[in-house]
């Protein structure tokens, strides 16, 4: 088991997300294997797969894989000033290999480092053109006296395949839920090892459930995983996908974030909405001009997928982003919870959507049945007006969703009455998603 | 005649009311028989039907008679303390006989009062679950010393049948205007003699018009009445209603309100919205989540007529509502009178409903009708400009109503403007509702 | 050529302007031939149309030609008080021959003047109804003693015909742009000289470049020429028309205004909002019920042509309208340039309308088109964004001027970028305006 209760999920992804950080990831290689394998440990039946480099993916082709087994500079005065083992964003992902001496000037042209937050060493990749550089903080950069330096990079670029985990867990029906997050980043917290902690933690509770749609997993390299995944699956996602979350920067305290898919009001975007108003009412809801992630390639005309992302703090917007200072100080235990929490509340949301009907004309008889007080005063009439709402809104065409938006109620409380009103006969409460509902909202 | 002018139509309607005010009405029985007798002497052509006892009707069942001769309580020293002589509102709706004498512990079981209204005598009912009961003060209540009371209620409950009244007033189209009011409350004067009284007025006053649609009114029992109608008649209501509206609460003179249909923009709502917004501007437009009336099942899912109701202060929202404090301090013919002035204008802005179809192409010469003057100087087109607006937006599928919203002017106005037009044969004016307007707005 | 260069055409129009501007002009006459004589010298190609005397239109008839040689009032004293041949404005237009003597009282039943602006000359007219009269200051009305008057109008109403000026730039498609003006107001600049010498400015300059539209420009006597027109060429305007403006009030620096088409969400209405947003922000968008120009015909039902109006002030609105104040004080060559400069980015506009589609699933791969940095690090992913956000609502069927509204950036930006983008491929960019979008909006 994952955890031992839904309170421990928490606890659960915090000890995953250290087993994880120390490898060095990029959107190839041994790392990702290394990080999918662990991740299979949670979850046995998941498939790793792989795509040959060279594979044709739309307008991409899957690059090479990188081999990175050391990478250094070391001073005039002998001193190793910057070492990959220390930390793997020292060097620039995809860097080709490198052993020279050379003075200071040179070597400038090689480093990259933030002005701005001197202390903080940053993320650089050069995927797709051959490269190389080292990631240092500003401030060590500053201290570099001119003179010889002997600059490393033990690595290679060989033909392999691109590594990513699929897992399928199956419902009722064979309408989906689409579950994306990136494997691709090397030793950084909340963008990204919030993001597959949280899906295995997802997966393992799903697992447990008795479930209506079908779950479809995905652990991707960023962009280019993405891609080779739709372009090699879109009929089958365009025909089953429902709903779908990319999920990204989920591990802060800060702030909760919407970024809604490029239509604006599917019915992803509707439960996130939902949710997050009882849950985090709060949260800030951001244009799809903001988009970051792999939404950019689910929601792309042709492609069209309902995809939405709820996040914590959203990346890009927080200083620590894509730095060696996003680390545990900003992920921690209490923030994966909550957002564990959230994203259960959706994904129970999609599990209750229906549209439920009346099976009797005008209202029912609800005295008969024990759901009214069959003495008739002021007030009276109050403890079964949820109830009563939900009947005068069930028209067959109006989602139960809208409904509960309609009454303002959460859906969790309104789906308990439409339960109880199903086994009085009263609503049949047609679960299901005409394609009209899910992808156009 | 009901009465001699429009200006008397308070006065006559205040006086039916006091007339109807003693009668024991309740969802069956004589005192709605004797109702409905008084008010066919106003309006002879009225039928009233009767559908016998145990007739199922959807979801429900039509009850037994209640038959109520007499109920009172007496004392420990001998006195009549409590008496249905004296207010009908003293018993429980549809009490059992009962004939005892119990102790004051006892006799609180059945006793109904309001703490925060300590001198109101709160209606209760239990129509469909054998109880007694007395509605007395709470002030009264709470003298009760411990001792012998001696209970009585004389009734009975007979095989027998629900009575309504159906008046048809026929006009040029078979196209119709449903009006719907309850006769089931006892002595309450906004809730409800109001609307019975407001009924019978407008009823008299469109029979002696010339009308192009014809005029459905219904005096029913609450539920159980509208859904036996309902259920009887779905077909030929769901065939030719194009507006309607429930007539409750209409005699007080604190505010104006709209419950809107569930729809929310049926040509019923917009037609109310037109009018009150000339007349009564200041009018509270609720949510159809705080509907009360038979408006529960003329707008339920499959049934789905376009029926709202305009009322004075809405049930359920002063502080008199279901009390003996409901009466003719509350309910004045000014009150009366400007009720049906607004359902006046309303039912006319119905006759006026129309599609103007211009018959020319680009403006038409005015200056030629006489319509304009031939001196064109700055300020020269102001007179005519509402008959300009009108025959700008007449493409046949715009209404008169709409258009006169988008002009800013009362539909009165405009279609006076539009007779004229239509005389000088450049508009057709195209009578009817189709569907796609009355109904989905 | 009209003008050397753009920047010079505010000068050309305010030249060609004090040409016109001693012209006596009416509906029809030979004020009207000879300003369009004028005009046809900057427009070779521009057709000058003659539609005779008696000719039915629609609802209307060609009336007879005005022929005015002279009109004066002499005082008593013997002194030419008003004389036609100092200001055209001074006569009633249309007005029928007279000769006589009168005294002031019955002088004064045909004299126009202002009381509210006691130095301006009226403008008035009186084209379907035979009448003579003068207007003039109220000032010098009331300076006039009693006395006797000499009245003379030289004038003669005779069988011949309505003058207009038609010209078709073609286009690659025949699909069209309509711009109209009005030739028929006699000496005042803003309305209405700057409308034609706009026309002729945006001709001129549109003569010159390499259009996709086909460019109807109409220079029409108001109201019976637009109707004329309209009536005899109603099936290909409709046909063809995709976007047009009528051009009257661009001359003064005070205002921006915009006159929506009777439908109110054109692609005319739409171009002009998103220009006016980013050239003139303050302007004031006002409502179809203050229509006042040839817009009343083209959007007229039936017609229904998507016909907007991009005016400095609004006719009707300011001080000096329909008088001898409006003047060369009040029309400035900053004015008319300024104008001519917005005309000419909504034509772009128009130009640049099309639907883009990409034709690569998913993102595109930027950087091997040169079209991102390679090395990807925060921020580097900015100069990029118009452009990926340009490909991301590339679906086909959004129109490039809605995704630059989205995007939040100015059509001729973001078309720069779809340029390009068409070059390398990655965008159809579906040129052309389906019926559904142009009129519909």
């Amino acid at each position: 088991m994952f955890a031992a209760t839904e309170s421990a999920y928490g606890k659960a992804m915090i000890s995953l997300m250290r087993e994880l950080w120390p490898i060095c990831r990029s959107i190839t290689g041994a790392g990702v294997r290394e990080s999918l394998s662990i991740i299979q440990r949670h979850l046995p039946t998941m498939n790793v797969k792989e795509i040959p480099t060279g594979t044709s993916c739309s307008d991409w082709r899957v690059p090479k894989e990188w081999v990175i087994r050391d990478a250094y500079i070391i001073n005039p005065q002998g001193e190793k000033i910057v070492d990959f083992k220390m930390c793997n964003l020292h060097v620039v992902g995809y860097s080709i290999a490198v052993d020279k001496t050379m003075d200071l000037e040179s070597l400038q042209a090689h480093l990259y480092s933030l002005p701005e937050q001197p202390s903080a060493i940053p993320y650089v990749t050069s995927y797709y053109k051959e490269n190389w550089g080292f990631c240092l903080s500003h401030e060590l950069r500053e201290s570099l006296a001119p003179g010889c330096y002997q600059v490393k990079i033990d690595s290679e670029l060989v033909d392999g395949s691109l590594s990513y985990g699929e897992l399928v867990i199956p419902g009722f029906t064979d309408e989906e839920v689409l579950l994306s997050t990136y494997i691709c980043h090397p030793s950084m917290a909340n963008n990204e090892l919030s993001g597959p902690c949280l899906a295995v933690a997802l997966a393992a509770w799903l697992s447990t459930q008795q479930l209506r749609y079908t779950y479809r997993i995905l652990f991707l390299p960023e962009t280019i995983g993405a891609i080779c995944y739709i372009s090699k699956h879109l009929k089958v996602l365009k025909s089953k996908v429902q709903v779908g979350y990319v999920l990204t920067c989920v591990g802060d305290e800060r702030a909760w974030s919407l970024l809604p898919s490029r239509k604006g009001n599917t019915l992803s975007d509707k439960i996130a909405r939902h949710i997050l108003g009882y849950l985090a009412p709060d949260y800030k809801e951001y244009s799809f001009l903001e988009r970051g992630s792999d939404e950019r390639q689910y929601c792309s005309p042709g492609v069209d997928l309902p995809i939405a992302s709820v996040m914590r703090s959203k990346y890009a917007t927080y200083p620590e982003y894509h730095t060696s200072l996003d680390n545990f100080d900003l992920v921690t235990e209490s923030g994966m919870q909550s957002s564990f929490n959230v994203y259960q509340h959706i994904l129970q949301a999609m599990e209750y959507h229906c549209f439920p009907k009346t099976r009797i004309l005008c209202e029912p008889k609800m005295s008969d049945r024990g759901l009214r007080s069959p003495i008739s005063q002021v007030g009276s009439a109050m403890n079964s007006r949820n109830m009563m709402n939900l009947i005068a809104y069930s028209d067959g065409v109006t989602s139960l969703l809208d409904i509960a938006n309609i009454v303002g109620v959460p859906i969790w409380e309104l789906f308990s009455a439409a339960q109880l009103l199903e086994t009085q006969q009263i609503l049949n409460l047609q679960f299901g998603t005409p394609k009209i509902f899910s992808i156009d909202g």
